[in-house]
C-alpha cells in the first residue's frame, strides 16, 4: 500500500487511449495528471474534452510536448500509440529516463526477445537504471492467447503442442478497426494492402514466441500467414457493406515449429459478420486441456481493462523489462487504496 | 537460473505424493533427495519402491524422522500430508526453519487470512525469518475457482458478480476420493458423516475469499452448505455401486455475501455418473465473460501437476507466505535448466 495516489500519465489519446482514460478515472488509487498526443485537435486542450466525459473539463492537460509532462515523473505511463517497437522506442526510453513505470499496448513490446532482441536488451538495462519496470500488454497478444495459455498449462503434466484460435465479429467495432481488417475491400486490393503492411494483426509471433518459451520449446521457426475471409453474403454494420466475394476481413495463421513440427498453432479470424465468436485454447498432453471463453473476449472494452489492471502488478514488479508472461494478472478493484 | 539442481523433499506419499514423486523425477532441472512418511509400510524403503516406479530401487530414502531429513536443507519441500492446516502448523514451521521453501496441498493454507490469521502471521514470519517462501495450491483451491477466475478478471472494467462451477464425475477417480465423496452411503449416513466433518471437501471458503480480495469486495459472510447428490438410477464404477436412492457423492455451495448481496457463488458437484462434467466461471460485470473448461480440469493429473509447476514461481518469489493470487502460474518444462 501507498500513501499517495498513483501519479499516471497518458501517453496516445486514440479509441484505446481514451477508454483507458475513462477506466483510469473510475479508480480511486490513480490520479491522472496529464496526457500526450501531438494532434492539434486535442494538443492544448483539456482531456476530459477531448474523450468528451459528460463531466469535463477536468483541469488535466493533453500536451504535445512529453519532455514537459514526462518531467513531472509520474508513477506509471500508460502507453498507446503504436504497435511497432521501433518506432515508439524514443518514446519509451524517454518515459523510463523520466523514472516511470509504463504499460504500453504497443504489440511487439509484449515479447519482443526473439524479433528485437537487442531493443529489448536496451529497454530492459534503462529501466533497471531508473529502477522503473515496464510492459506490454492487451487482449492479444497479452492475454487470450498466450497468458490465459500459460495459465491453463500450470494444471498440465506435459504439453506435447498447443493451439488457441480467436473468431472475432468486428461488426460490432469501431470503424477505424472494420476498415483496418479491409471489410468490404476487393480481393486483390486486400492481398494488395497485406503486401504493403498495412493489413496485419499484430502480435501473433509474439504470442508463439511467449508461449513457446513457457513450455519449453525451443522453436526453430515461426511462420505467419495473412488471408482475407471471404464475404458469402451480403454483411451490413453500422459504418460498411461488404459484397459477397469482398473481404470481410482476415485470417491470420501463426504457426510455430521445431524441425518442421508444429509445436504452436495460432490462428485470429477477425471479420465482419462472424458467426460462433469465440476464443479457445487446446493444449495436447497429460492431462489434455481445452478451454473456451464462448462469446470471446470483448475487444476494446477488455483492452482498456487490461492495461489498467496491469498498474499494480507493473509497480510492484522488480525493475526492468517485463512480460505478461511473469506477472500475476488480476483486477484492480476500484475501491483499492492507493 | 541456478547452477545445481534443485534439491526436494516430498513430505507425504499418500496417492498424490506418489503423483508428484513421479512427476518431480521427469523434470531435469530437480533432485527428489528423500521423503518423509511416518507409515511403517513406506519408512525405511526406497522412495522408487515404495510407489512402485519401474525403474525402482532409486537409492533415495523414505524416511519417518522428519527431522533428520529436513537438515539436508533441500531447496524445497513439497509437502503433502493432510487438508487442515491447525494440523500441519508444526510440519511447515520445521521446514521453513530448515530453510526449505514449501508448495503444499494443504487446502487451508492456500487462502488463510480469513480463518486462520494468526496462523497465516506465524507462517510468513517465520519464512521471512529464514529467508524462504510458502504456498499452498491444487486445482481447487489455487486454480480452477480461483486463481483462474483473478486470471479472467484482468480483462473486465467492472465485476459486480462472480460466480465459478465445478463438476466432477467421481467415477474414474481413484476409490479413496469415491469413498470420501460418500458415494454409495445413504442419504441418512452422508449427513451424519458431514456433520461428523468426515465429508467436505475443503478450500471453497478460501476460494470465495482469495477472489474477493482480488476483485476488492469486502464480504461480510462467507457461506457454505453440503447436501448429497442423490442417485437417480444405479451407478457402477471399479470400485463401487450405487442404488437409486443412495448418495452418489457431494453437492457443496459457498457464498460470499456483502449485506446479504450475493457476490461470490461458488458450486462444486463431485459424484460417481456424474453427466456433463465441467469447470465453468462467470464474472458478471463489464464486459461479462464466461470461460468453460468443458471436461473440467481431471483432478488427480492436475492436482500433481499444480504443484510441481509452482516450485519455479515460489523458489523465485519474494520470502514470506504467498498464494496462488500472487504468483504467475506456469508450466515447468521438462527439458528447464536448473
Amino acid at each position: 500500500l501507498r500513501k499517495k495516489k498513483i501519479r499516471a500519465i497518458q501517453y496516445g489519446i486514440g479509441p484505446i487511449g481514451a477508454a483507458i482514460v475513462r477506466l483510469l478515472r473510475e479508480k480511486n488509487a490513480v490520479e491522472v495528471i496529464g496526457a500526450i498526443d501531438n494532434d492539434p485537435a486535442k494538443a492544448g486542450r483539456d482531456l476530459g474534452e477531448v474523450i468528451g466525459a459528460p463531466d469535463a473539463p477536468w483541469g488535466v492537460p493533453v500536451v504535445a510536448d512529453a519532455a514537459a509532462l514526462l518531467s513531472k515523473s509520474a508513477d506509471i505511463v500508460i502507453h498507446s500509440t503504436s504497435s511497432s517497437l521501433p518506432s515508439v522506442m524514443d518514446q519509451l526510453m524517454e518515459c523510463l529516463a523520466a523514472e516511470s513505470c509504463i504499460v504500453s499496448t504497443c504489440e511487439e513490446l509484449s515479447y519482443p526477445f526473439r524479433k528485437y532482441p537487442e531493443l529489448a536488451k536496451k529497454l530492459d538495462e534503462e529501466a533497471k537504471t531508473w529502477g522503473v519496470a515496464l510492459v506490454g500488454t492487451g487482449v492479444n497478444p497479452g492475454f487470450v492467447m498466450d497468458k490465459l495459455a500459460i495459465t491453463l498449462s500450470s494444471v498440465s503434466q506435459r504439453v506435447e503442442h498447443a493451439k488457441c484460435i480467436r473468431v472475432v465479429d468486428a461488426s460490432k467495432r469501431r470503424m477505424p478497426l472494420q476498415k483496418k481488417i479491409g471489410a468490404g475491400m476487393s480481393v486483390d486490393e486486400f492481398r494488395a494492402q497485406v503486401e504493403a503492411g498495412v493489413i496485419k494483426h499484430h502480435g501473433l509471433p509474439e504470442s508463439i514466441a511467449m508461449v513457446a518459451d513457457a513450455l519449453g520449446f525451443a522453436l526453430d521457426e515461426i511462420t505467419e500467414t495473412i488471408n482475407p475471409v471471404v464475404a458469402k453474403e451480403l454483411v451490413k454494420t453500422e459504418f460498411l457493406e461488404v459484397a459477397p466475394g469482398q473481404a470481410a476481413g482476415v485470417h491470420q495463421i501463426g504457426r510455430g515449429l521445431i524441425a518442421g513440427v508444429e509445436k504452436i498453432y495460432m490462428e485470429l479470424q477477425m471479420y465482419v459478420g462472424a458467426r460462433d465468436p469465440h476464443d479457445t485454447i487446446e493444449l495436447t498432453g497429460t492431462p489434455s486441456l481445452k478451454l473456451t471463453i464462448p462469446e470471446g473476449t470483448h475487444g476494446d472494452l477488455a483492452t482498456a481493462a487490461v492495461v489498467v489492471n496491469t498498474i499494480p502488478s507493473i509497480l510492484a514488479a522488480p525493475a526492468g523489462l517485463r512480460t505478461s508472461r511473469d506477472l500475476p494478472m488480476s483486477f484492480f478493484p476500484p475501491s483499492a487504496r492507493p
